[in-house]
């Protein structure tokens, strides 16, 4: 059924590949079956049920979210959800009870005064809930340190109403490598800590742990010998800009780009176009700028105002206003964020619209 | 009537002290009025009916959107709206069409081949649209060029379906001004190029135009002299960490904040909150980094990602876990436009949640 083409679709506006999106799905969790983990895809990127859909029917064991309200939303399409995140205050405390009454959650615990708050809850509610234990990997954000875990888990461990299962990082450093050699060799140095942590892990809390990392890029690079039990990436559902920098996606794996429209161009080599900040996301790339212009790689994506767009070419002759142009985003997580739906396309047909049902979902 | 209390609304949200709210719609009336100025807000700052609705009954003569879609949603409250964006398409001339017949309607015209279009499109309708020329002002995005204006104006002259009835620009530069003295001057130059703009409309066009230019922070300059007949500011209902740094609003004037947690406190001075780049955007103070801690000026904001906001501080010691913090943005508008609704407050009291109506209208 189609419901109209690209090319008659109002900008800026989010389009899909079918093809590529299905490729993505598949490849990772081929990846996954290969490597003998579980893959459990973060929602960030995508926060649409359709695409969470595609992923568990794929073979997808469970979803991984930020937020309680992705995992609400989620909750519809999914019985089992990791909410990598740490839980703090009560109006959360509540919710994550109405949503554990509803699905099997897991949460993380990354800190010990979190804990013991979520722990006094627990005895108040009567529920015991299950968690993982956030190791830091190089981000500097939160998340325990390697000389801090076994007396950490000795905390948690005399909270009676937390019941410890694992152990997860996010490896987002990855970003920031130059290359599938790096990023491969992160991965090497990630698992064996990580290793150790499980070790650790199994002498204090006395089970075996389960053991995840999460990102996009390391996972292309998984094999048994990592020794994970489950993986979280989420961008490669669309891949972006970061991606393709970094070697690990080719640009015909992005399934993503935004539509926008020339709406000026300038003697000095300015095409401008009807998507800024609040279309792409203020992210950039350091080589790259706000994104890759399909099919025209001597465009650099150079300024963002917040409805402008300023593309910078040589050739400025070769666009008119009113042209259309598709964008790769520079990170595509932040930028389908801004946007209520997606039109999901197969070459220049528009096959279906798709709400992006957790779209600013930051509770 | 009270609904809550700030201290137990979820986290992240957005506050808005009411009075601040209010003063700052009052003082721009006021600046308006005092230099024989109509005031026509820009709502992208707010995306608002409520604060549309405060804004016009203090004496806003109308009402400046970006895109039609702000425009469509702005509609409900105002029947004068400018489109202040160049309108590319037949979608997009569709909707114009529409919305033209609910109420009065003004749009910019900042190039030939736009302009032809639209006349085309109108020829078709049998109607006639008004518009204002954008002209350039340092930005570097759309615009006409000073040199190119009295070619342009010709041109445009000749579509019989679209009539010029003025000028406008948008001065963001003074975003980068340090002090106010840089930006007066600025304000200065700007209104003496536009001086010289209006004679060439005069002489070319025939009629007396319309002259507007449209930031907060040349408006707060702004004298009778300059030669204006309109202004657009958006900015100050909020104000931001820019407007502040830029010494023209005080800390005191900035009337919304974001509410966030202390979700971990780390021993080298990380104090990490749960709002990230799709809670406060990415845009970035040079000095000042992604906003400002209320009554915490030693803290810095130095990072983001998705979920995570990252402070720096020499005394972590002060912050503990589940610690509610205040931050000013660095840059309002496109964090606003992430969140769906706004918490209004007075004090410590929630006097009511507003809706953001035009959120994510980008089209």
């Amino acid at each position: 059924m189609t419901l109209t083409h690209v090319q008659d679709l109002d900008t800026p506006a989010l389009l899909v590949h079918r093809s590529r999106l299905e490729g993505n799905i598949a490849g990772m969790q081929r990846v996954a079956d290969q490597a003998g983990v579980r893959l459990r895809p973060h929602i960030k990127t995508h926060k649409s049920k359709e695409i969470a859909k595609l992923q568990l029917a794929a073979g997808a064991k469970g979803l991984t979210c930020a937020k309680l309200s992705e995992a609400e939303a989620m909750s519809e399409v999914c019985d089992d959800l990791l909410v990598a995140y740490p839980i703090v205050g009560e109006a959360k405390f509540d919710r994550l009870e109405a949503l554990s009454g509803r699905v099997r959650t897991r949460v993380s615990v990354e800190s010990l005064e979190a804990a013991q708050a979520l722990n006094s809850y627990l005895a108040r509610s009567g529920r015991t809930q299950e968690a993982l234990v956030k190791v830091e990997s190089g981000l500097a954000r939160t998340g325990v340190e390697a000389g801090e875990l076994r007396g950490f888990l000795e905390q948690v461990l005399r909270l009676d109403r937390i019941r410890v299962v694992g152990l997860f990082t996010h490896e987002g450093i990855a970003y920031r490598c130059s290359g599938r050699t790096e990023i491969a060799g992160l991965l090497a140095g990630i698992a064996g800590r990580l290793a150790g942590m499980r070790e650790t892990f199994r002498q204090v809390v006395g089970i075996e742990p389960e053991v995840s990392p999460g990102c996009s890029l390391t996972a292309k690079a998984l094999t048994t010998s990592h020794g994970f039990t489950e993986i979280r990436p989420g961008t490669y559902v669309f891949a972006d800009t970061f991606c393709v920098e970094s070697e690990v996606f080719a640009e015909e794996e992005c399934a993503l780009a935004v539509l926008v429209r020339v709406i000026a161009v300038k003697g000095d080599g300015r095409v401008v176009v009807d998507g800024g900040s609040k279309t792409f996301a203020m992210d950039r790339h350091p080589r790259r700028g706000h994104g890759m212009v399909v099919g025209h790689p001597e465009i650099f994506f150079d300024r963002l105002s917040e409805e402008h767009g300023v593309l910078l070419t040589k050739t400025p002759e070769r666009h008119r206003v009113g042209d259309l142009l598709e964008i790769i985003p520079a990170h595509v997580c932040p930028a389908v964020n801004l946007h209520d739906s997606l039109f999901l396309r197969e070459g220049d047909e528009v096959l279906d619209e798709w709400r992006i049902d957790a779209r600013g979902c930051v509770r």
